[in-house]
């Protein structure tokens, strides 16, 4: 038997369903921290989420590997053996004080998925390897300059070795490249020769992850397909210089006023971001820090300085360049209008990462086919998966409700949830044709 | 004579203006600090500059006095001494590293009046008293409650004794009434009996003093005559309440971000600012501190609180009403729509003193008569003026040109123009009839 039945497929992944508890429970339990877990980028909690896999998937007989970075690779053999195979991962690492399904729940439910085949005796149209991947959470526990996602981007070889020296962690202070290698893994080995994963040996890239915002338990819905990772234009370190006067003597006309005239570049930015909405636009807009000097500031002064940030997100890069520009003339005018200084900096910008329309298009065939409900929905939060997406890969990513966001101890992922996820993506696993 | 021309006049001030730069001189070299001067209230600086005053009242052989909280009186004796007389005042306290002008050049003024009169031997239609007021400035040196100009509101009967206790030297931790008896004075007379100064003893009360805006400086006119002093509104701790969230994850229909609902807030009532200048309404609005939590705001986070300040002045008790009603409205439904919650907190306020018509009207008559450039002006900051015409005395103020603000080392008058603001002022003291 190649592909099983709908009703088989079912009952393999809800009889499987012990095993993904019993890896959330003793991988949460044995990374608990004082709140939440805590798997730290090459620390022993990363490697005890990993020990735990591995032990799982030799007891699921499945061929373990490991890359020079300490990604762990479990691999279920298809008939053909030389096609190309499926990826599916996700990152095994942890905030701090975070929770136990942020990252690990897409491994969890790879060695489920590749559990509920080996307890139906199906043997995949190709190999299907589960991707244990390292560090993603890199900027939660590592400060300095680096973009995160190491495990990935490392195998992908989009790593700058660069990062490895530049990024240095805020407990020990010492670098990335130093913690690789006390973990026992090869930062040497960072865009040296050729990429460890290349897109022609994969069918595609899946990742199942919990949803961090609100939207699929706003709405009562347990699955969402994702159709693309939001990029980002952001400011991390913007200005406005005017002067400091006595509140109460000097008229507008002679005030340099630098909260007054952000509140209007903000107020401004936040109006067309209504508008982009209004036309039907992806776009998020945040200004997470706002703040005048607490040494100088007073009740009774005009403000001569105010800090700030943007944080732009959108599916579209001509949003996220569009909002870029129009940021950057609104200083300029306002600056000049109001005789204050704006200096935004350089803004990072992260392409958007649109997901593979074709299994897109399979993952919404497969909801329908076994009556899950679901949804369509952008994700606004980072993934490995873009890196996959950005690599050439054809990626796909499923979301599983999940409430009080994440980054917290608090997540809370229905396991009832997660299994309709993992059915999802066990179906998508088993199909013959790519679309 | 009694009434002396105005070229004699000229010249006798002309020929005080040794006096005043001496006293200028040795009362700034003898309260310098390392920037500038200080001059703590019933600190040894001000009794130094009411000390130096003292000496030269002897010299001058003015009638010496003191009331119960160190107030020091300078008069000059008047044909009729049984008629109201002139109060001609200013404080001789100065803020911490202060400059040497702000306060101490109108009690210059008057002793340089008197002294000019002196040399034309004019005795004056009715008694002029030079008042050195203690303490204007103490909010600048004492935390706590308290509403300043403590010299000028105990001599009128305006000083709650509980302020006394509630306002608290920032250096030594002690209160204002330890520091008033320290320093020889009397707290137990604050709010006894009927008040030392009440308005049916005199004329009026005149204030020369620099402005604390650049007005004057950017217009090019030496001297101003003052419409009213305004009136505040304020709130000095204002909050917004929402929720912290991920900044990519979560869309603008569930966020509840305390920056964006405070940008709308504060650029509404900017709006508003906007439309009452239009219309010809005095009014200034300040934000001096804005601020997200310096603990928990992020690049990457929807910021779940803001807090901020609000500080409207204006001549106008329907313009400061109309503006705090506003704001709170405001405040109301950008929170429902935000979904935020705004802690605006109990607005101070602080009501509008309005300059005497007849007296303002004399000022600008004697300008024009001296050939004296010179405008009408609003004062932005507070000053002794305003208790003495909320006390039901006739108020009338001179501002004099000065450049770099007040409150800072760099304030600069030129002792032109201050020549210029005495000649006024003395003018105005000599004058037969009341307007």
């Amino acid at each position: 038997m190649t592909m099983a039945p709908k009703s088989v497929l079912t009952d393999a992944v809800n009889a499987s369903m012990p095993l993904a508890e019993s890896l959330f429970r003793e991988i949460g339990e044995k990374t608990a921290a004082a709140a939440g877990v805590s798997r730290e980028p090459y620390g022993p909690g990363e490697q005890t989420a990993i020990d735990i896999l591995t032990r799982a998937g030799r007891t699921l007989d499945l061929e373990i590997a490991s890359d020079p970075f300490g990604n762990l690779y479990l691999t279920l053999p298809g008939r053909g053996r030389s096609a190309p195979a499926w990826l599916v991962g996700s990152h095994v690492d942890s905030v701090p004080s975070g929770g136990n399904y942020d990252g690990l729940a897409g491994v969890v439910a790879g060695v489920t998925a590749l559990a509920a085949l080996r307890r139906c005796n199906v043997v995949p149209p190709c190999d299907i390897t589960v991707m244990g991947i390292r560090s993603e959470e890199l900027s939660s526990w590592y400060g300095g300059h680096h973009d995160g996602h190491i495990g990935s981007r490392a195998a992908l070889g989009l790593l700058p070795a660069g990062e490895l020296e530049s990024a240095v962690n805020s407990r020990t202070g010492r670098t990335l490249r130093e913690h690789m290698r006390d973990a026992g893994f090869d930062p040497a080995a960072v865009g040296r020769g050729s990429p460890h994963l290349s897109p022609d040996r994969f069918k595609g890239y899946l990742e199942l992850h919990i949803e961090q915002g609100p939207v699929l338990e706003n709405r009562g819905i347990p699955v969402g397909v994702v159709t693309a990772i939001r990029g980002a234009a952001r400011a991390r370190s913007c200005r406005c210089l005017g002067a400091y006067t006595h509140s109460g003597a000097v008229p507008h006309e002679y005030r340099s006023d630098a909260v007054m005239a952000t509140v209007e570049l903000v107020r401004e930015l936040d109006l067309e971001w209504e508008r982009v909405r209004a036309a039907g636009g992806d776009l998020v807009f945040t200004v997470g820090k706002f703040f005048t000097d607490a040494g100088v500031h007073a009740l009774t002064k005009v403000p001569g300085e105010a800090q700030f940030t943007l944080d732009f997100r959108s599916q579209s890069a001509a949003t996220l360049k569009a909002m870029k520009v129009l940021a950057e003339r609104l200083a300029r005018d306002i600056g000049a209008r109001r005789r204050v200084g704006f200096e935004l900096g350089q803004f990072s910008v992260q392409q958007p990462a649109v997901m593979d329309s074709g299994c897109r298009s399979r993952l919404l065939e497969g909801a329908r086919a076994f009556g899950i409900p679901h949804m369509e929905i952008a994700s606004g939060a980072g993934h490995d998966a873009q890196d996959f997406a950005h690599a050439g890969f054809r990626a796909a990513m499923i979301f599983v409700r999940n409430s009080h966001g994440s980054h917290n101890p608090d997540e809370a992922m229905d396991i009832a949830d997660f299994a309709l996820g993992t059915r999802l993506l066990a179906w998508m696993l088993m199909q013959e044709q790519e679309s």
